[in-house]
């Protein structure tokens, strides 16, 4: 099987997860920027699981472009990632409505964690179908960047027990982490 | 006419189904773990729907990836199988709200059923419209994992008039049999 | 340029049409059978808005197969269509909810004809865009499906002012003869 | 890396976009047509926000079909553009609400010029990922429209603190402007 249909379904489906809190965005009937005021904390929040479903997105692209072949174990890997991703929203929404507390962290960072986990459970059964010399099994014996998110979530899971805001700088510091883009994968797809 | 359109209209409706209901879940105003407990019912029939559609997809992904060809009834029976697939949500969501009772579970095993008959005639539309030699054609002759399942669901609906979580412990037992991967396929599909 | 991208923008857009309204259905909080009672009216709107955009979807599917190129023109004519398109569920849930009646019966009506209309001038968009021998061209000499609609719905615009229901009859009408596999199309695709 | 995804997961992403406004138009309960008058400004307001995003999605298509490659900066500038198209239903809505004001325009402009300015990032980021002779570097080369746009949503900004409704004026001819297809692209891609 080739992963052209995974990739499209993937993409319908991260499509809704990452454009589903703008359609909750409710309209202000009055004309002000005031209006808008009360509205702050969605935007913010909004801003932030757009960020976090986007990479995730980019690196699902590159995982499947340097993937020549798929099975069912890969379909099933991905649909299990796609349904964790999909609680981001929901969670990242709970902190921004809630606010930053013990409870309102955990759950974004079980779920976070959840999201890395299957991620690299969907690599690994993407380099089970794929042959030895597929650009992905070169790829991926390259880069810490999995390894050290894993580690990350973990120790921000800890963190939060005790001060909450420390595992939020650690959130946005991972983020950051992916957003530069990842050449290793860029050179073996050429 | 080549699949190719079919499956990516078909991805666009199966991936907004599958994610209907996370786009309902109300986010909770307070910050602790008890505001979760409430949604709890509604997460876990979130799984479930998505489970149960995510099968429905992967058994899509391979017939029509053993397929060449598709004509106009094809396009109709594709139709068909969408518009009751779209139903699982709601029927599920309406167990998970309501109970599981003799008319919740009733109405739930019947949309089953018609997701089920509608596939297999969706797959009888495609081995008419491809050539005995179609991958499809030939994958299709072993198996019996679709009479099983249909069989299964007659069963479970005359069971839930007496036990209606008899019936719901069958329904289980056949998705844990949908989620064994479909090696039929896939090897007539390299 | 070709119409890949044209194609997997419509599916997008077709399938989030078509889904709009089971997203709406109210889950009932009841158990028994009674509770879905209220909701029937709503169950055949959707079943008769999922038929009438289904039917586009495989129309447009078939003109999109048998076209070589496109253009600015299409691509606006396209926008154009769905917009339209983008209606069916809006005023199928109008006449469901607020009765057969003048006024809704006539949206309906006027909604029909701007699609068929609109959906006409993509077709005539696309004969320019493509050269005499594309299968579009031979396809499109065949056929009298599309102005026998066109004359179906004016029809039934004048008779809704007297008497709503037949004018419902002919939209039913029409429908059916569109459920009718095209083969047209499908000869001159292969 | 090729465009192909990159395209797929912006079609469903605009999908969604283009289409938001019409999940949320209330249905009536009546039956006449006095029912739709309070839903005017909201269709309106739809159309409106409809042409914008369509526009962009066509803007999208010229440039993706003019390229080869893609890279990681350009998945993310993609991003950040559909980040802020996703803002356009939106803020349309809040304009069609809240009437013509100077602040409801103003977030109208901004955002806008958002879309413009993070659009002629990607535009950039893919000209720094193709060769010399793709076509789209050999199209960018010609064509002021870009630069038109920019300026004149920069003057319309400035002209709404004093007058919204001459702002107006400015983003109606600007998308006039666009609707004219773009031959440039069309040539380059044959």
């Amino acid at each position: 099987m080739t992963p052209a249909r995974l990739t499209s379904f993937t993409d319908g489906v991260v499509a809704i997860i990452i454009t589903i809190m703008v359609l909750e965005l409710p309209v202000p009937k009055a004309a002000g920027m005031a209006a808008l005021q009360p509205l702050s904390v969605l935007f913010a929040a909004y801003a932030l699981s757009f960020v976090k479903v986007g990479i995730y997105w980019s690196q699902h692209h590159n995982i499947l472009q340097a993937s020549k072949r798929v099975n069912g174990q890969v379909l099933l890997a991905n649909l299990f990632f796609l349904f964790w991703l999909s609680l981001i929203p929901f969670v990242v929404r709970w902190v921004g409505e809630a606010g930053i507390t013990r409870d309102t962290v955990l759950a974004f960072g079980v779920i976070m964690l959840l999201c890395t986990l299957s991620f690299a459970l969907l690599l690994s059964a993407l380099l089970k179908a794929n042959d030895e010399d597929a650009p992905i099994v070169r790829a991926a014996r390259r880069g810490r960047k999995g390894q050290i998110t894993i580690l990350a979530y973990l120790l921000a899971i800890a963190v939060t027990f005790f001060w909450p805001y420390a595992a939020v700088a650690i959130f946005v510091a991972v983020a950051f982490m992916w957003l530069v883009p990842d050449k290793r994968f860029e050179e073996f797809i050429e």
